[in-house]
């Protein structure tokens, strides 16, 4: 149902409120548009320029009971900064700058609207990188990251970005503008607030200002490029490698089929046969490391290992950078559905894997398997064809079994896209039924009348109704 | 005000329930009583041995209005786990099962009573350590390190006990049980309750059950101390150190004055001079870390820099392991007041040394500050004469101007003991008020009775009254 939002005119500049069919469709959409995640169309859009603005949208808003919906670069993969109920498309990209970098503490304090490899090039200067970004990175900010706590390639050996978030500006449902966390490495003051609101992906606050924690670049970078005969012969080696504790800052496994369609769309001379992709990062014996991992990839009788420097790396690593390409160019008539992750115990990792190809072949579905599985973080898709609503529905059955049997795992629906409104119908399953409650009742504090991206995170109620305050029921 | 217990004899066996002076006193204090921070003794102490005697005791408490305190070993230092209004104190220490190592995956689950030590010795077997232990590991519980998000000496490598709880089985005010987290190492999956939980110190659930992340033993282990000519010497040199990224394990900071009362108590042959103490943990090279770590600390004009291996290091770190012990025998009419602790960016580290010391001589106090300076984090307190008021009334002004001069810093009021009641009137001046109002909301959504450990962690309000839900008041 639309709103009426001409209340905006008076709040913002014209330059910074649009009604117009263009952007109001821009802003309908993320990167799983073409999966057929789709939402609806907001009645308006609206740039803040600064946290006053930001507070001044949504005290209105809220006042007024109309949604209002986050969005940045539109890089989230299920649905997160879509509307699901009209209203406000609140865009955050022209709050991108760097406000202040502090070397000597590792710290940097940015606008959300920034790009993450921005703040890479700000920190370089220093000799210092932002460890956990993920690979999308040049096309993704900061302050969709935290929304939807993200990590990266290299969250095996850093964490998380939630692990490199020291503070952040927070504005609530009601305009309030709080602060949460500290720019001290550690405190232990009230409760975390800033933990909370890292991953609620934009249903408690909208982040205005974050200070982040930087990380002295290694001294020795070096990556490589392993070929293992068969899948289980690589997903062991990783599985191993981890256990035994070898020190990577990248360990990425590529299945046969992903092999086989990056291969085929780089037109690369490589076999069809499961890769592992890894780097090393460190200040002194980065050989050691690499021997010790090499000592253990040949005991999982891995056909290939070549390692590059730093400046050479990247012709080995194409494959695996370019594999999100390749499994949407292979086919036109089989694209993917749904190409979210799963995150088990990393024990669980060969066994999620075998799973996932088990089902394959049971539904005769094209399954491609990749990610950080260093973390137990396997990205897969189901491949279908749009125009047979019976294949859909059985992809649909596919990808969900892998996600129910991960959660049996001990494992998570989505490791680092957020439930945004792709995943919602598992957090009951994964979390039981009492925690979601309480998640609830987090949400009914903060956003009493649910102005901020209704529809998300949260399974709908038994009456179909979005998460309201108990009062209003 | 004392509440009627009588019904805890139907929930739990006789065992398990009592109303005598010693259990309850036993119960009325924490380390920090010494420093006459005393709260209330409780009606009744309870001791649970599952996860249903905890549901069963707070579902009932919560029904009758009765608050409960959870208490284990009771080394808080800013009265965390004592009764401010009577009730029920809730001794978690006969929960102490390991419940389940998983080497494979580096976890392990216990129970809240579980000692931080127990937790190492169970990894041991399997090459593995818990990395995040605090100093006091081998006489505090699990389940006190999580509800005051406790950090130790390797927090500086390795960070604090948040970073290494996966998933915890938390009991609710109301009874309720809820589990949060995952037993993936990474999640993106519905609101962060884990964190919030970590560091809430009892106020909003009772941990029954965390599976932890365990991290395999470095093959090289050093450790060394630094004696410097000057308290800027040392301060400096530590800054310089983590700046410029040296790999350190542990980097402690001692001054003059609690150098003299350790040489003292120990009757060592050492100047007294400040001190820093290091560890080193490598697979690779730690001799070029070491060698790294000497040229910064001789460009501070370090007076002498010995190293150990891991067998005979304890030696050199003695002056270190025996500092609390030291300050307390020194002089037994010139006793610590409040010793707790701040944090604050490292590049302030030097400042705010400096100003406790300048306070000393401007109030004529006695301020030993020694910690885990790595992270910015500094414990100090004011040595005072008990029996004179206006000596610690002195003594309190000068403890909380370091704190204010701290939080203008970007720092915080608490590092790692939590706010108890002994910070609670710094929460404001640190977070703001907006802020502190939805912490607040958290606790209402939470616990609308208060229940779960009132009187701790917020200010009180103006009307003097337990933070209450609105509709009450």
């Amino acid at each position: 149902m639309p709103h009426d939002c001409s209340f905006l005119t008076e709040i913002l500049p014209d330059a910074q409120v649009s009604f117009g069919d263009s952007d109001r469709d821009d802003h309908a959409a993320d990167w799983a548009a073409e999966q057929k995640q789709t939402g609806v169309t907001p009645d308006a859009v609206v740039w803040p320029e600064s946290t006053d603005d930001v507070s001044a949208v949504l005290a209105a808003a809220n006042d007024r009971g109309v949604p209002v919906t986050p969005y940045a670069a539109g890089t989230s993969l299920e649905g997160n900064a879509v509307p699901e109920y009209e209203g406000i498309s609140m865009d955050l990209t022209r709050m991108d700058e760097i406000l202040d970098v502090r070397p000597d503490d590792f710290q940097i304090d940015v606008q959300p609207g920034v790009m993450g490899s921005a703040v890479d090039e700000a920190a370089a200067s220093d000799g210092l990188f932002f460890p956990p970004l993920p690979s999308s990175g040049d096309i993704s900010t900061i302050g969709g990251m935290i929304a939807n706590d993200a990590s990266g390639m290299q969250t095996v050996k850093y964490g998380e970005v939630a692990d490199w978030v020291l503070e952040l500006e927070v504005v609530l449902a009601d305009g309030s503008v709080i602060s949460a966390g500290s720019k001290a490495v550690k405190t232990s003051s009230g409760y975390n607030l800033k933990n909370l609101l890292i991953g609620s992906e934009g249903t408690l606050g909208v982040v205005t200002r974050a200070t982040l924690e930087l990380e002295g670049r290694p001294e020795q970078i070096r990556g490589g490029r392993a070929i293992f005969p068969t899948l289980d012969d690589a997903t062991e080696a990783v599985f191993d490698a981890v256990r035994s504790g070898v020190d990577v800052a990248k360990i990425e496994l590529v299945d046969d089929v992903s092999a086989m369609m990056a291969n085929d769309y780089l037109d690369l001379d490589l076999p069809d046969t499961p890769m592992t992709f890894v780097e090393f990062h460190a200040n002194h014996g980065i050989e050691e490391e690499i021997e010790f991992c090499r000592s253990i990839f040949e005991a999982h009788d891995v056909d290939q290992f070549e390692m590059a420097d730093e400046e050479s790396m990247d012709e080995l690593w194409q494959a695996r950078r370019e594999l999100a390409f390749a499994t949407r160019s292979w086919d036109p008539k089989q694209l993917p559905i749904h190409a979210g992750d799963v995150t088990v115990p990393i024990s669980k990792l060969p066994d999620i894997i075998r799973y996932a190809k088990e089902l394959g072949e049971e539904y005769d579905k094209t399954i491609p398997c990749f990610g950080h599985a260093g973390d137990g973080n396997v990205h897969y898709s189901v491949l279908v064809d749009y125009s047979d609503p019976e294949d859909v529905a059985e992809g649909e059955e596919v990808y969900g079994k892998v996600v129910e049997r991960a959660i049996e795992m001990g494992g998570t629906c989505t490791g680092e896209h957020g439930v945004g409104r792709g995943k919602r119908q598992y957090l009951e399953l994964e979390h039981g039924a009492d925690s979601v409650e309480a998640m609830r009742a987090i949400k009914r504090a903060f956003d009493p009348k649910d102005t901020l991206n209704p529809g998300k995170v949260f399974p709908e109620t038994a009456d179909g109704e979005r998460v309201r305050a108990k009062s209003d029921d």
